[in-house]
């Protein structure tokens, strides 16, 4: 069950073309394209007629052909042609996917159509910024994607997962914060006068010591902002050093998979394209490692006594948060349902 | 669930041998083979004493033997041996499928064997029938059975599908006419002054466009016959020109997949050896074609929504007819059971 | 479900050391290692915190550290410490399995851990027994324990599934002996003045026919003896000729795999390294040829209908005792709960 009254990130920007393209979302499978003019498009991947799949028919023009029995259907769903037959009659429709395309990101409305509110998507603003660069990228995960936010929301996993990028020991010791703030969960970690992790030297020459930074935001139902800065210990000057937005979107492919859609955008050497690709590398690595831990939690858990929970530690503040403000929002959707 | 009182094609007739053979038929498994004087036995494909395969024993004589413990079973089921035992207990037997050869296949009754009555033999007579030439074949399909009654209950889908052999543009413009005779349903289409798909010219010189016409017609449980012509336009002679049966057996194997079994007679060229051979691999293809459309189908069904179902448009009508005639049909059965 | 209050075999003693190991027994993961001075550890392989695999962390000294958020466990499944914070949860604790180290083998016990009674580990003597040569290993089944079970109490089998090394025509006319004692079921059979075996007569020189002993004892919830002799016809001299004792451990992995453990110990030519080797091989052969029977055996039965059971036959009264003993102890074990 997912929170439907919301926007997902469907595909990026790059990924949509003119190609039919099917997309498992939130356990449903969707064909995806864009029109001649660019509009992408979204409609459930089962002909109205006899469920065959849209995405393995042909893109003629704006319409998509059903190649078993040959009906056609406009972006809109609506179906424009049945081989041999006059009328058309109006339950011969798919119900289209609201889609706005906004910060090098597809988004889509999977709830009601008539309450998309293109104001409600999240501020990814940073994947385009001016004197931010941005990459971006997206890879797919065999686990529930409640355990990626949950994996984003207590970034102690570092120093055991992410040795070779991100990871220190110092992390673990250093207390976090977290509150609810506006239909978010903020979790501030601040490390003193620890050393660089081994990506940060890599792209960033400290001379010493840093204080390390990282505020990390959450907002229903799948988002996770990381703002990560570092700094020469006790300058306390953002704007040297390193700081980079890491944008996080997990949108349920099915109960067992997600795609994982990011953006790293950074607002030093923004020109260094070597140090653009490093970093990219860096999180690729990174995000690899993640993979192979939550597809191991994954398959515990669902082998586990179906209820059985784990028990929470102080890291958990943020988890637990975040957890609490999807279930009222859940509750509320089932109420008006 | 499935009709049981019913034919089904178990086997072609030169599948069968002196070697025992594991096939699943309506979702359970049989061990099959000949006895020495050829006639064909199919038992149930679990040993009555502790369930191990029939078929990874041996065939000895007419008889099989279970090779875990070493009881032996005669053709029809009898246990004749319990070794290290006198006494044979009546419950240790093996149900045997009541079997008939005829026209090149081997044919099972699934039902209450005092009712297997030879006479309701689908009349499959264009198999074997003088002055005609026919070709057989069989191969497996991951779908429901009663998604290929449907696929060649409307035609339209060569048009799409097909259109390196038989499909054509023209087809889905002529209306189909619809109509349930006798226990069978039947769907006729004649389309006139079309030009020739694509496997008929190439047997046939038509020297110009053809009339084409396509006389389909399903018996339950899983037969379809279609009888297909096409005549230089508006000649009307049948005998010139392209004629052939194809005969259809959809025995389903699990719910999930299926034997088809099918032969292709035809009434023309019949000693054209090279035409056999061509024909036969054009109808390879073109099931090929049929497979890949029908697997994707039947997993979109599978994962949709229960009872979820499509919309009829004016091509389906003899699809639903004939849905309605297996649906009465069980119904009866259900009520004597 | 599966009798608790018991010793399995967990694994041997040569397959734990300082490396973390998972292995699943009784339908639940277990991670397994040594501590520092060989004291082997069982304890559940889901951390209590988020339940990551602890296997797929780290071993340091003799606890074993969680590599996705840091927490470590002492042998006793007591969390020793929680990165960041202070204060440790009493429930964040693995519950750890009561082990015991004896005759090559690390004994397990599945049930409630006050109840853990060393005495009651079965005897297993003859693996490590002065005067005696033994040899054993370990593999994997794709079935149900039980099937197991039931083949080692009806040797019958050995006559069509192990032609090449220890079966042979005069077994099965054989009559077995089978009886219930002391909480054990014992069959016996004796076949007098036959052909030794293949295997038999590649180990030793009987210089004609044989008189052949099988005494087979089963004990809950999973163990069997088969304690094998053969000495020239007539001769009754059982230190003379082949004397063999084999141990057979058959653990539940899943309820469609178990783990097989066992020891061959022999009584004669106790020095000759590669007569070890060959009896060795034969039973890794011979065990092939069972595995292969009863993985065709499980999925026949698991793909019938639910409950459907075969039907007895003489050579079953051993088993049929077995199942009697099973089941009253797994009900006084459901009262007890």
């Amino acid at each position: 069950m997912y929170l439907r009254n919301h926007w997902y990130v469907v595909a990026r920007t790059e990924e949509l073309g003119r190609e039919l393209m099917q997309r498992y979302l939130l356990n449903e499978p969707y064909v995806m394209y864009r029109t001649e003019d660019g509009r992408p498009v979204a409609l459930p991947d089962r002909c109205p007629h006899r469920r065959y799949a849209l995405s393995a028919g042909s893109l003629i023009g704006d319409n998509v052909r059903c190649d078993y029995h040959g009906l056609a259907f406009d972006p809109d769903g609506v179906c424009v042609d049945i081989p041999g037959q006059e009328k058309i009659p109006a339950q011969m429709c798919a119900k289209p996917v609201p889609l706005v395309e906004k910060h090098n990101m597809v988004w889509g409305w999977m709830g009601e159509p008539e309450k998309a509110d293109p104001a409600r998507i999240p501020d990814f603003h940073w994947m385009d910024k001016p004197g931010w660069t941005c990459s971006d990228d997206s890879r797919g995960f065999d686990c529930h994607y409640q355990l990626v936010v949950d994996n984003l929301l207590d970034l102690t996993h570092e120093t055991y997962v992410h040795t070779k990028t991100i990871g220190q020991a110092e992390l673990v010791e250093a207390p976090i914060e977290a509150r609810r703030e506006n239909g978010a969960v903020l979790v501030d970690r601040i490390v003193r006068d620890c050393a660089a992790p081994p990506l940060f030297s890599k792209v960033v020459d400290f001379g010493g010591n840093i204080d390390r930074y990282q505020f990390v935001r959450f907002e229903p139902p799948c988002y996770i902002w990381i703002d990560a800065r570092a700094v020469p210990t006790g300058t306390n000057d953002f704007d040297k050093g390193l700081q980079w937005v890491v944008m996080n979107a997990l949108t349920p492919e099915t109960d067992d998979t997600m795609h994982y859609f990011w953006g790293l955008s950074r607002h030093f050497a923004q020109d260094d394209e070597d140090m653009t690709r490093d970093i990219h590398e860096a999180l690729i690595r990174t995000f690899e490692e993640d993979s192979g831990v939550l597809k191991i939690q994954h398959e515990l858990i669902q082998s586990d006594a179906p209820g059985a929970m784990g028990n929470n530690i102080n890291a958990d503040r943020g988890i637990t948060l975040a957890h609490h403000l999807v279930d009222e929002l859940m509750a509320v959707e089932q109420a008006g349902a």
